[in-house]
């Protein structure tokens, strides 16, 4: 289970990706044993604007470049597959 | 292995994500286990240029419906972390 620090800054993700990485939808991407760097340059799009998306552009809009790496490697580091 | 068929139909999607859904290059995603209604969605989305990608665009250009719901089937299916 994730630290208190970071279910406190990333609990909002958690909600719909799910603490394990596994999405509460099936139209919500799995994030478990994503790629960190594709989760950091996504991440960073939304923000950004880049890559327009109604619900994550407000997720990610808040997120510092080291609140970025630093989810994307809790997401990255999950072992697929483990609930 | 993916038959015949899907090899020779999903090559191309193979050569980045991985025949067995593992991205060749960290800034790909992984499809390993993903969720198959995401997968159909975000295929459609590239098709029909409503989520504008300049590799995923083409890709996804010549997919039928039933290409979409394939692919997306095999990648979904395939237990992620298994190499």
């Amino acid at each position: 289970a994730p630290s208190a620090a970071i279910s406190a800054k990333f609990g909002v993700c958690f909600a719909c990706h799910g603490v394990d990485g596994h999405a509460i939808l099936p139209t919500y991407p799995n994030l478990a044993g994503q790629n960190k760097d594709y989760l950091v340059q996504t991440l960073r799009e939304f923000r950004d604007g880049k890559r327009p998306n109604d619900v994550m552009g407000p997720m990610a809009k808040p997120l510092s470049n080291n609140d970025i790496d630093e989810v994307a490697m809790y997401f990255a580091d999950i072992k697929p597959g483990k609930k």
